[in-house]
């Protein structure tokens, strides 16, 4: 099948290299809102296209991954490219998925193309395990732990503030109330009770070191509610020792069976990513996998990863699925 | 919706109390092979039938759940009900599973009903990630680890033994293998490496116990390829300390993305549970909703958790999910 990539930042450069590891697909192209000539990508022989001229391909490609940001892109992108493309997006504001969903749907059933919204790992792989876990244990509670990793949120926030020339902002998870929920303590934790923030700043020559790290301690909403460290470092020590952009994290489940709740359970999927853009791309290029076989089936309008069916995302033939991973 | 149970050994009796658990289905009835009035079941006003006349309720029950044993039992009985019956079980014999597939997916295309087969942890959950793990990381390796938990094949193993009167066998994963796993060293581990094996055992008055422990330790196929521990212990401690049955385990997929594979990620999902029957199940009565929304649907034949989107697991409209868990 043939995948583009609509958007070329870190997101979709992690597609181009995840499509490389699948041997059903190929990259038809990147489109760009920037100067296509401007752009240099890794697959030889692809095209980099502009965005303006989308719509010429649409009988040539099969799947469109939309890497736009869920701010101000993908509201808009995703229900207009849903019309003529089977899509796929990353959509990550949780409280407007819903909102999202409905505008992409409508779009998709109208042109009889198959999208899919909300693709990664949160949303994505920890929705899944939430909902796979509380289907099977009804009576219990939810735990979701982030980290160790880099939020790119939080280290924005951090290059605002006046005399910060470079920052980096790891979210960690406490480890100690990670344990009391594995050991199914069923604990009521705090926000500044679950994870902990620890940033590393560059700031100006002569700038004032206090206020800086006062005014990211009491930062409402991003830092004020945590327990925060903050460390001034070279930029020479940023780029040798934070470059990477790793993440994870962990979903639990506890809940309790028998005939009165006698009996503990205790579910945990866990990611450990060395880089959360490309492991993002890698499920988004999965997912797309599962569009193109849904449309195929002639399953249109918008799904979730709710909604699709473990095996239409492996390039498995039943047969072989059934053989040798069940 | 009405559920039946086809059986009550210990995982009927989970399913019996999995079913007051979630507030959208009822007992319809428990069958058994045994005589009914011998059966005390724990649900009031529910009535135990004896399976000879299975078919006279055929237009009463929505879901029928097999409680069989997989060597004998269930190759049997699914196919067989599954022509007048939506029906699901757990049959667990892992290479004859394409087998029991096909039979019972003709037995139900037959009766226009639908079936699910091998439901519960394993195969069941840990089958679903070893596919969702594979499907975004193509390029990797798959780990599975069981345990701590009791093996229900080796303690009886162990009671066959001449001089031995009861007996418990706990199967224990090698933490350090598993470090190493999770540390993303992809090692070779031979089966030794991966498990050991831990033996509680009763013998009788006067038995030779050197004797007992070197038929445990050399026995071909189940113990041999181990390091096995053998404790002898009272009846008195093995009731005390040995009742439960516990099990659990962890899949793990290792896997690298990038241009040159420079990216390390991992993906664990881990359970660790009290009672290994009931929480078998609770993964049934979950899968056992779907059975009843696909034949719904019109979508009969024999399905495995690879063939079922996960949102017909839950009892939440789609509103409710993509709001609450996505």
């Amino acid at each position: 099948m043939k995948i583009a990539i609509y958007g070329y930042g870190n997101l979709g450069k992690g597609v181009e290299k995840a499509i490389r590891q699948n041997d059903d697909m190929e990259l038809f192209g990147v489109f760009t809102r920037r100067n296509p000539d401007s752009l240099k990508i890794m697959t030889e022989g692809v095209g980099v296209y502009s965005s303006d001229d989308i719509e010429k391909y649409k009988n040539e490609i099969d799947v469109l991954i939309i890497c736009g940001g869920s701010a101000t892109d993908l509201p808009e992108m995703t229900p207009a490219l849903a019309k003529n493309f089977n899509v796929i997006d990353s959509f990550d504001t949780h409280a407007d998925i819903p909102a999202h969903f409905a505008r992409v749907d409508k779009s998709a059933k109208d042109g009889g193309k198959t999208a899919a919204i909300s693709v990664g790992w949160d949303p994505g792989m920890f929705s899944l395990n939430r909902l796979y876990s509380n289907s099977i244990l009804p009576e219990g509670k939810d735990y979701t732990f982030w980290g160790k990793g880099v939020s790119q949120g939080h280290s924005d926030a951090i290059r605002r503030i006046e005399g910060v020339l470079d920052a980096r902002q790891y979210t960690c998870p406490v480890e100690e109330a990670m344990e009391r929920v594995r050991n199914g303590e069923n604990p009521e934790l705090t926000t500044r009770e679950k994870h902990t923030r620890l940033c590393y700043v560059v700031a100006e020559e002569g700038a004032d070191l206090a206020r800086i790290e006062n005014e990211i301690k009491t930062m409402p909403k991003y830092f004020s509610d945590y327990d925060t460290t903050v460390n001034f470092i070279s930029q020479e020590e940023l780029d040798r020792d934070h470059k990477g952009i790793p993440h994870g994290g962990s979903v639990i489940r506890t809940g309790v069976t028998g005939i009165n709740g006698e009996n503990k359970h205790v579910i945990e999927y866990k990611l450990n990513l060395d880089s959360n853009p490309e492991f993002t791309a890698s499920v988004l290029v999965a997912y797309a996998r599962a569009v193109y076989k849904l449309n195929k089936k002639g399953e249109t309008g918008c799904k979730t990863v709710f909604d699709i069916a473990p095996a239409d995302l492996s390039p498995m033939s039943h047969e072989e699925m059934i053989s040798h991973l069940l």
